[in-house]
């Protein structure tokens, strides 16, 4: 019988005897006074399961789950409601499923619901559950694992109508969110320690999460805060120099466009730079577009990666042979997602990625690894295939979808302006617009005192501030340290995600917060 | 600028020069004779992915999709339909889903539905819905991470139940599924290559693949075909010594009961031997029990490991000292499904885990690992829910569910004696009874002629064997190969899914089959 090491170590001699004394005899005897060790403890649990770090719930959604006890138990606290901005999370703060997707779902949830459809349901709401339900044998089965064609079909279509270049259902994977797609590729190229990722500074927390369970190294280029957290090639190829430098092989480029936690929208022209970068440093582009949808007022609009390696291809048709070189090994990963635009449907966790030169034995692989997992969810697969083909002019929904596409979207910009104003109106805080997403990712201004304090508690500053913020408010944001940020600058990142009359109040307390808390430090 | 090492191995002087001048100049030239390669190909591709193999999905069932294209461009071959055996899906398979399930599901799908909804659902589908709905702020938020508490609250209920013995739902994780409870698992525990799990061979490949990706160690146990695919004490030592001796550390023991390819259901005092065992030898115990509803005949029923701990428990309360020290340090994971049993609904990705004696800082760090994914779908932990509260005896839907729950199990049972019966009868064929799950893995005793054709063609016999089974009879089942054999042995795993009707004609063209390969070989 093997002793495994822990045991023998942690084991007093006399309690072993007693146990091994037990065990011969098999009888009853007293408990040990030493409790045996456990198998699996913290001490045993992978390292890089343990430095992975996700600050969007962390601390600080844990201080604000047990403040909800507190309020739901009639405690008397500064708030009556705590209010979650810690998360892109629309319809936890009141958005509004969009009517035709949820219609269409239903139908496709019941068959006996599918055969006699409730009277209100618009005919395209029917004929889009009844084209869905027939591409399958029930949404209770698996699907393939890269997922269902005629899914894969609309969504092709959609991309080529978004760009005006073709796509192929070929080159479309479905997938839980667009996080699972995320962490299948990263798995797919990282294989230790030496091979990199690039990715933006601050960032959404995912890349830098997988990277450590991959084991493998992430190599922060920063965002220029001075414009509008803006992407520069001096500071990727930096970034690219320094991971070299380091030993390291880069094999990835993450680019968030829009961005998050920053919310800016890439112009044009920086969308074909990073391409180009991309391509001629020999990285996979990983472009993470979930919040394609969320551009607002006068902010370059969306233009994706894709449309960018489309204008490069046929500017080398059209006889530009560096064009035609790049294009041509510029390898493109585009992710998508149902859970932010205008859908919100997070919970349904639907979305998709596009391979752009990709062979078809790197592919065959990517399959595999969809495989292993059996397909992704199927209710979330007919949701992206929903998000991607809305009702068109003339058909039955199209007037109900438009508007309530248009109300969702005039509110989140109209709640995006106003919070950058009260932002921007505070004592010790500066904020860029925001130009998409659904984030705001305001510098503090932290007085020496307030740093000092924290550091007195043990705490980063932005993460001493933002605990404050939620003990007098009830108003939960993300430290800026939760996605990274500039040496000496502090930031916490908020969704303007609130409907008008909660945001109104929240704002309101923040405000008196921010002037106290200044007051108090400086 | 860094020129990567591929680029400058495969390029020809010529061509790199011709590239180097046409970014140098900015302007259109011929394009270079040799290709650029691309940054990410087959070479670079993760080996622990590439080391990975998923047979469920492998390439007999690639050969099935272009046979079913065939077929669907009116080509003439031997048989009119596919039938995909290959996989337990018993909803592509024809299965009807649970009224009662989709009823609430259809509601919960859209609110406006629930408000008004179909005259023909009873009330405790109402009731239900209500209950979900007013659980979380919509099915398409967000949930927590660990999964939405109602429905860990009922799955706790459902195995206190089940077992006489009280279940915590804090200790309870919803997963997309079991598998993203597994791989979540394996992936806290293996640390590299020197942590090994014990899993039995034949095993469902979920467990080998993962443990690839992982770059761990699979230290496999072999089942007893003697004995019903028995899982014998002196083979599992014999495999944890073998592990350590080549100097692993034996991290956790698989065990899937009832049996996945084998079909097998463990009695109790197996099921009490393994505990021991896992618990004496300092191994975390994984038990994938997600056929625990699929138990037929007179097999030994389904016995919890979670019961078996709970007895142990007991014992030790009640003065035996050896059971309460082993009671104290058996770390348990059990995971279910809602894809098996009689719900079967693979599509929706339910699931989840129960946690026994796993310290909480460990805890914290499975959290972790969820809260990157950001939560399970939502409709696939409502699903849980509503497979471990069906409708009770006295509601509205009790009669309904009951008679379907009776048919489809009556219906399985029928349709695994009998397969099982059929393969029996035929030369060359020898099989267990089926106990348990929704499988078969009968032995080929394959004529040494087959063997040899196969070794010329570059093939194991029984893919060799599986291949001409499909391109013959339409029926598409996996290689035991996919799953791990003893030495010499062929096998393949077939489902008994099939309705009635198909299952009759597919059984008949396998008997044709079978006389004629072992006439032709014999």
């Amino acid at each position: 019988m093997r002793a495994p090491l822990a045991f023998s170590l942690a084991l007093s001699l006399a309690a072993f005897s007693a146990v091994l004394a037990a065990d011969a005899a098999g009888e009853a005897c007293a408990a040990p006074a030493v409790p045996l060790p456990l198998p699996l403890t913290l001490d045993g649990v992978s390292p890089t399961v343990k430095a992975a770090e996700y600050a969007v719930r962390g601390r600080l959604l844990d201080r604000s789950v047990e403040l909800s006890a507190l309020l739901a138990a009639g405690a008397s606290l500064p708030f009556s409601q705590i209010v979650r901005c810690n998360i892109g999370n629309p319809q936890a703060l009141g958005q509004k499923p969009l009517s035709f997707v949820r219609r269409v779902l239903s139908l496709l949830m019941n068959p006996e619901l599918l055969e006699a459809p409730p009277p209100a349901y618009p005919a395209d709401v029917i004929a889009r559950a009844k084209l869905y339900a027939a591409a399958v044998p029930s949404v209770g089965a698996y699907s393939d694992s890269q997922g269902i064609a005629v899914v894969r079909e609309h969504v092709a279509e959609f991309i080529a109508s978004r760009d005006g270049f073709p796509s192929s259902p070929s080159d479309i994977f479905l997938t839980d969110g667009a996080s699972a797609g995320v962490k299948a590729l990263m798995q797919l190229m990282i294989r230790g320690p030496h091979d990199a990722v690039l990715a933006p500074i601050p960032q959404y927390p995912l890349y830098s999460a997988t990277a450590a369970m991959l084991n493998g190294t992430l190599a922060g280029y920063y965002l220029d805060e001075a414009t509008s957290w803006g992407v520069v090639e001096a500071e990727l190829r930096r970034a690219l120099a320094r991971a070299v430098d380091k030993g390291a092989t880069a094999r990835a480029l993450v680019v968030i466009n829009p961005g998050n936690p920053t919310g800016q929208s890439l112009p044009k022209e920086v969308v074909e730079m990073i391409l180009r970068f991309a391509a001629s440093e020999g990285l996979v582009l990983m472009a993470d577009e979930v919040y394609q949808e969320n551009v607002y007022g006068d902010a370059p609009p969306f233009y994706s990666f894709k449309r960018a390696l489309a204008e490069l291809r046929l500017a080398g048709e059209k006889g530009d042979a560096a064009a035609a070189s790049l294009a041509a090994r510029a390898q493109l990963i585009s992710f998508h997602s149902t859970s932010k635009g205008f859908i919100g449907e997070c919970g349904l966790r639907g979305g998709y990625f596009e391979l752009q030169n990709i062979p078809d034995d790197v592919k065959a692989q990517i399959t595999k690894l969809a495989s292993v997992s059996l397909c992704s969810n199927v209710v979330g697969q007919f949701a992206t295939g929903l998000m991607v083909r809305p009702p068109r002019e003339g058909e039955p929904s199209h007037a109900e979808y438009s508007a309530e596409r248009a109300a969702i979207l005039a509110s989140l910009a109209k709640r995006a302006t106003h919070t950058a104003a009260v932002l921007n109106s505070l004592p010790g805080i500066s904020c860029n617009a925001a130009e998409g997403a659904m984030y705001l990712f305001p510098q503090l201004h932290l007085p020496p005192r307030a740093v000092a304090a924290a550091e007195a508690e043990g705490a980063k500053a932005d993460e001493f501030y933002a605990l404050r913020l939620l003990e007098a408010t009830g108003l939960v944001v993300v430290p800026g340290s939760g996605f990274g940020q500039a040496d000496g600058t502090w930031h916490f990142r908020t969704t303007f995600l609130p409907p008008d009359d909660q945001l109104e109040d929240v704002l309101k307390r923040l405000a008196v917060f921010q002037r106290d808390f200044m007051a108090q430090y400086e």
